[in-house]
């Protein structure tokens, strides 16, 4: 295991009708300045009444409310700079996002930004630190990208899809209630299960050793997301299942699963270039389709690795042939992203027109990505090719 | 699953050689007054050299050390006492522990009792609630009670051992550098072992319904700490494998392996009733003594539940009879406890003289313990006998 510093710094407050109580709950950082921006996307949160009792909440705790709708899928710069500028306007104190990972991303984009100089796509292009933030809440309604426990932003702008971290703009906040996921469309759900399962799979299939510990959370963590998936996807309104699934997705991102290791982070990369190349491809599908191809492409590194997690995931039980067990391994995760719904083939996600060759390339430009194997633009485009 | 609110608020700084830098790590918390309290047990840290490098880290940092040794297992508040006396003569600004549990807890006793007004045992006989408390950092040398990142502190006094807790005694900072255990004696190592893993169990034998999640992080929390402990029984200076005791141990007491449960900690109370009357017995082997016992009388209450523990923690693959299935569970349990050479009858940990009756009486003063099933004065006398 490597020496490694962990600090988790959000706190977490879990259950039914809890974000009835959001006023409350950030009403203490909230000394004299008591604007609060409200980031959310489409009408979902509208239609629903969410935003009604969130804004409801803010209001009965004497909180400003300036709202700041249409945040979307894979968010982009423009939409942010708009966000930063209005919170300078209104003098913005916090900014609480109410929805999934794009509006939550969104949120901490704009929070890096407000006391930034420069333009806050440094941040992501030029790889500036922000050296501070607003305090970022959360509100979830999408179990999925993790972003309300880590310290990770991801923004689209002018073709690229690029991410920025730093423990400052981390929520220090964040309700999650399993009752607002009922209503999730079949699509989301899956792309959300598969997301989570991928933040733990980044940073589980590592050369590091001594990290048993860390293993068998992650692999508990995984058979419990894939037991829950089918759950939810089978019945939306199981709140247990819900529970499950809202938990393990918000743990699966806040480093817990990474504690001395070193992670990889190919397949988020790869994936990140697919849908910054089609901005209407699902993160989480994607992930479906490049996820098994890169198994399929790197598992001789480390053979012991994969077959750890072909059985203690899997459930494979055969014995003998190392390569039989580690292909039956990444069969059944594709049988699993099969029954969730999800594709696993550049086909299946209507990209097999995706420019591969160039994708690969631009996923390498600054270094061979990936630590678990090092991947070269000749490698991504063989997992891309894998993957047709 | 229960509503829950989590907040991890410790900073874990994990791996080789990480205490020598210590004062470095707490110096941003030391902005005006740098007067440390450096608390400590007995010769072992002096003798290994540990102490020394420490108070270095400190004196290098420019912070002004003063040194409170000699705290002892089931730490006394007589103690305590002279400790607050001398952070207040000094003016402390943190306390600094350096040992296992015993010390971690002088160390929080410490901190909640400088600035109460009151006596610091108000805080454990009557259910005071402290508001605040100096802030707390460790450098860990024992993993088991878990104390380096729980809001808990234990505290015997004219023969009775109680507990108190509150977030503003979790300490903000902790090391820990699995080489400092590879000098540990067996009973130590084994003791530790069995505490940590009576802190998930505590949490997991639990009626709240819904907790999948959680159960399997605590059930891999648990295989692992059983095969990491023995691992380091056989050689206690296996890095490998201390790290993961340290890990788990760690995280075994910090609130995570109770996300949304009703937790049950009949146990731990059986047990502090047991070490106050006899302050020679070890707390862990205090607990694998009354464990077993307590399985047997409460099981029937979620015969479910203790199948579980014993497929997935113990690895029974037996199918049919519950009870049979739940005993063999049980079985293994104890034999992992006499494989680590630690007793698991009263006999065996020389209190075959205790006056259970009474120990029975005591722990149910104040109303029933525990909550897998309420046990009122007889079923306590009826566990303690079954482990004679």
């Amino acid at each position: 295991m490597k020496n490694f510093e962990y600090f988790n710094a959000t706190r977490l407050v879990f259950g039914r009708g809890e974000e009835n109580r959001i006023g409350e709950l950030i009403l203490p950082k909230l000394v004299e300045n008591k604007t609060v921006l409200v980031v959310y996307g489409g009408g979902s949160v509208k239609r629903s009444g969410l935003l009604d009792r969130v804004i409801t909440s803010l209001e009965k705790n004497n909180l400003k409310v300036v709202e700041f709708g249409g945040a979307q899928a894979n968010p982009t710069m423009e939409h942010v700079r708009l966000g930063i500028q209005l919170a300078r306007e209104e003098n913005v104190a916090l900014v609480l996002a109410v929805g999934g990972g794009s509006v939550i991303d969104t949120a901490k984009a704009i929070a890096m930004g407000v006391p930034y100089e420069g333009d806050a796509w440094d941040f992501f292009a030029c790889g500036v630190m922000p050296k501070t933030a607003l305090p970022v809440a959360c509100v979830l309604t999408l179990p999925a990208a993790g972003s309300e426990q880590s310290i990770r932003v991801v923004i689209s702008h002018q073709g690229r899809k690029l991410g920025a971290g730093c423990g400052v703009v981390r929520p220090y906040l964040s309700v999650i209630n399993p009752e607002l996921f009922f209503t999730l469309p079949e699509k989301q759900i899956r792309a959300g299960v598969i997301d989570m399962m991928s933040h733990i799979m980044e940073r589980y299939f590592t050369q590091t050793e001594g990290v048993d510990f860390v293993s068998g959370q992650a692999e508990a963590a995984l058979r419990s997301i894939m037991k829950n998936g089918l759950l939810v996807k089978e019945n939306p309104q199981d709140y247990d299942a819900w529970s499950q699934i809202g938990l393990a997705g918000s743990f699966a991102h806040n480093g817990f699963y990474g504690l001395g290791h070193v992670e990889d982070w190919a397949c988020h990369a790869m994936e990140h270039e697919l849908s910054a190349w089609d901005e209407s491809i699902t993160h989480g599908e994607g992930l479906a389709v490049v996820t098994p191809s890169w198994m399929k492409h790197v598992w001789k590194e480390n053979p012991a690795r994969f077959v750890r997690f072909a059985k203690e995931v899997m459930g494979v039980d055969l014995e003998g042939d190392t390569e039989a067990i580690v292909l039956e391994g990444i069969r059944r995760l594709e049988q699993f992203f099969i029954n969730m719904g999800a594709p696993i083939t550049l086909q299946q996600l209507k990209a097999e027109k995706a420019p591969v060759a160039m994708l690969a390339e631009r996923v390498t430009a600054k270094g061979p990505i990936g630590n678990f194997k090092k991947l070269y633009a000749s490698d991504v485009l063989q997992i891309y090719q894998l993957a047709l």
